[in-house]
């Protein structure tokens, strides 16, 4: 069986499903099979909807070309309430729920033509980066089954990975689109708050967890941004852009343009062999003709703003859930509703002052550079044994969270950033490069990780387990 | 002395001073003689600055046109930091502060070409709608000197009433921009967060607290709000469009538009006098050929939502002040922050939650009307000796705050609205109109506000403690 169609670019499938040179039914086919092969192995689509993703194709090529994604396959993360398809967000309370409603970015998908395939596993409510829950156990690394990959967008990225799907959704609070695209050798951008609305949402004034698109290149993300971006009336803060400012050529020079170069975002402990990976790639700025400078945002005060608001955002959607059944919810996520618990609103307001003056120094910071450039990851994937990392370096972390700062560190600046694939540790495992862009410029993010992309092709390279049986 | 000039409309002047048919000194010489004459009876410019704008408008003249308000005096709010310029807050904490640096909208006022004549009076910390404080005292009712001309924005709107400024700068988080302007017969209107940027603002997160321009005409408060608007990266959440997108002409048709009329919000208590006044004018918008209908959106819980967030910011804001010397803090504050001072992360979770679901129910109201039009008061002017009103209707109320409802639950629903001069009452009081409009509409809420303005000219009866000495 040949996989040249499920690793074909999302942006080629589409041109061609357009054209009806390819059928919705085809690409459809093609991607079931290898979710038919290779998925028992990964287990990173937890929810599968064969049938109706078939009645569905069926129905888009009998009928006119009905949008930019017109019969194009999607993955959605299970955190994403789908219409008669089963939603769990890896949680026993919600084992058997089917909603009667798309979460809106799936509406979107539908209605520029997507078909959805099925659900992408997720942690236990998105909670941790490493992709495990009670319900649909862990997906594994594409790249090493006895290594995590990341999440919480877990499901997404290694479906990506393997040619499962051609585009998924995924979602970010401490780096959930981009941690396990980094793992998955992948592209994932986390937008500013309100480039992507969320609804429902239940905490709608909340400013740190974003929806958001995966894909194996960087054109394919952006073509999916395109949709889901756009504000809706419903989504308080949401952005006024339309989507169609990401319907365009993302080629552009880069010739003076000034980039900061950090290894370890002003001391955050970082694995020596992540900083390996990512220092041979320094060059590929330089000859794109940046001016690339050692520098960082001074970033204080970033553990504890994330920490309380993630503690009030946990402690707010499950507290009720935890009153009902204890028992029934994992100990990370106890923990950081205990946190929130215990939390008063003083507590809030020292970290919204806080965050407020480190959004002034990062807005300082980004008039003297156009990006900021780090790794994704403080680590590399870990046993899939392990729930999370507890020391990094020999130095030893103050809860489960902490190895996630790299990312978190730059959810609290609200600035957008993404996670392009920067090359393979010396066992094979993919590492991620973090480019953070001027606040509300995802469009340069894109920009900038397309030349990278360009240049260094790492994205290319599919893992063993996807294509060897091709 | 003829006060043709102290009250001609600010963008006549500002079209005569570009022109250089007037000196930027005249305009200046014209505004210092009439607070000479008027303030001293009202009170309600605080601190004046004529030297050194004397200096700048004598700079102005010798120089090119600087910018759209070239040589346009005004008077700036005492809640505003102003270089130079002491600036108290109505607190005695800050009774002798001079800042050594301007709040972002007086930057951008300055660099517009406005000279700042002085500060406008405010209650403490703005606090209550109500203007009066321990520096300065009250500032009185230009209809009427024995009652209060509401607040917190009450000096910038006496000021204006009483042509002592042709412009002037208010700031609003529970109704602070639009009660003062309705009872001192001019306009005001407060903006959805992010529109007219904030900085420094220490909550800059804060989605409930706005600035913004008051003037004599629609057309004035659209001028300003020109050179006010537009984004700044150090502030969190700022509207990305241009200010030049109000610098247009607001003449428009409205046939066929559909417009809700509310004479209580849903059940706030509204004095009977107040709803007389405003049902006279319902026809007006027929005769412009809107499609007027009573409704009003679901409104529930605007009261906890407001409530919570307001003390989460006063104790945010001046608990430790009130630490250092309570006896320096009035007690309505002092009630305010221990309010906040009680609250938990899961109460401020609650009131977002509930403020989410409301934002969604008038997102849906939006869908169906245009605009909606309520009172901007629920009670008419009350006696200057009253710190605030205790109960309307004979239905007694539940704290300092509840008589502003018909303010603060348009705050909470995030849309803009503006008040508009609307007649009087027997007693010669001035009744304002409340416009809310669609989310981020306020070029559409400028507009209907200057067709009502048009229609019934109020605003050009001006209170004889002004004009008197003629």
């Amino acid at each position: 069986m040949s996989t040249d169609l499920v690793f074909e670019d999302a942006t080629s499938l589409c041109a061609r499903l357009q054209s009806r040179d390819l059928s919705a039914v085809e690409v459809l086919d093609a991607h079931l099979a290898q979710i038919e092969r290779v998925n028992p192995t990964v287990n990173a689509v937890c929810t599968l909807d064969a049938d109706r993703a078939m009645e569905t194709a069926r129905s888009l090529d009998s009928g006119p070309v009905s949008g930019p994604l017109h019969g194009l396959p999607v993955g959605i993360k299970d955190l994403s309430p789908t219409k008669g398809i089963r939603t769990t967000y890896g949680s026993p309370f919600f084992e058997n729920w089917v909603p009667d409603f798309d979460a809106l970015p799936v509406e979107r998908l539908k209605n520029a033509g997507a078909v959805v395939i099925g659900k992408t596993n997720t942690p236990e409510f998105g909670a941790g980066s490493q992709t495990f829950n009670p319900i649909f156990g862990p997906t594994l690394n594409a790249y090493d089954a006895t290594k995590t990959c990341g999440g919480s967008s877990g499901g997404s990225a290694v479906a990506l990975a393997c040619g499962l799907v051609p585009i998924a959704t995924g979602s970010d609070l401490g780096g959930s689109l981009r941690n396990p695209a980094a793992w998955s050798n992948v592209v994932g951008i986390r937008c500013s708050v309100g480039r992507v609305p969320s609804y429902p949402n239940a905490l709608g004034f909340n400013s740190l967890s974003v929806q958001g698109p995966m894909g194996r290149t960087v054109d394919d993300v952006a073509l999916q941004l395109s949709v889901l971006a756009g504000p809706d009336p419903r989504v308080p803060g949401c952005l006024a852009d339309p989507g169609s400012i990401f319907e365009v050529n993302l080629g552009r020079s880069f010739e003076g343009v000034r980039v900061a170069w950090s290894a370890d975002l002003g001391g955050y402990p970082v694995d020596s062999t992540v900083t390996e990976v990512l220092e041979k790639q320094r060059s590929v700025f330089a000859n794109l003709g940046c001016v690339v400078e050692e520098a960082c945002p001074d970033l204080s005060d970033a553990d504890e703003i994330f920490q309380a608001f993630r503690a009030y955002k946990f402690a707010s959607d499950y507290r009720k859930l935890l009153e009902e059944d204890e028992s029934k919810v994992k100990e990370t996520v106890k923990w950081n509703v205990r946190e929130g618990l215990k939390l008063s609103a003083m507590d809030l307001a020292d970290a919204e002052v806080k965050r407020t003056k480190l959004h002034v120094r990062v807005a300082e910071f980004f008039e003297k550079y156009d990006f900021l450039l780090c790794p994704v990851t403080s680590v590399n994937p870990f046993s899939i044994e392990q729930e999370y990392v507890t020391e990094i370096n020999g130095r030893e972390l103050e809860n489960y969270i902490q190895w996630m700062a790299t990312c978190y560190a730059i959810t609290v600046t609200g600035h957008p950033a993404i996670s392009v694939p920067a090359g393979f540790t010396g066992d094979g495992l993919p590492v991620g490069l973090q480019i953070v862009g001027g606040y509300r410029q995802e469009l340069a993010v894109l920009q900038v990780a397309k030349a990278f992309e360009e240049a260094t092709q790492f994205g290319r390279t599919r893992p063993a387990v996807a294509v060897e049986g091709g």
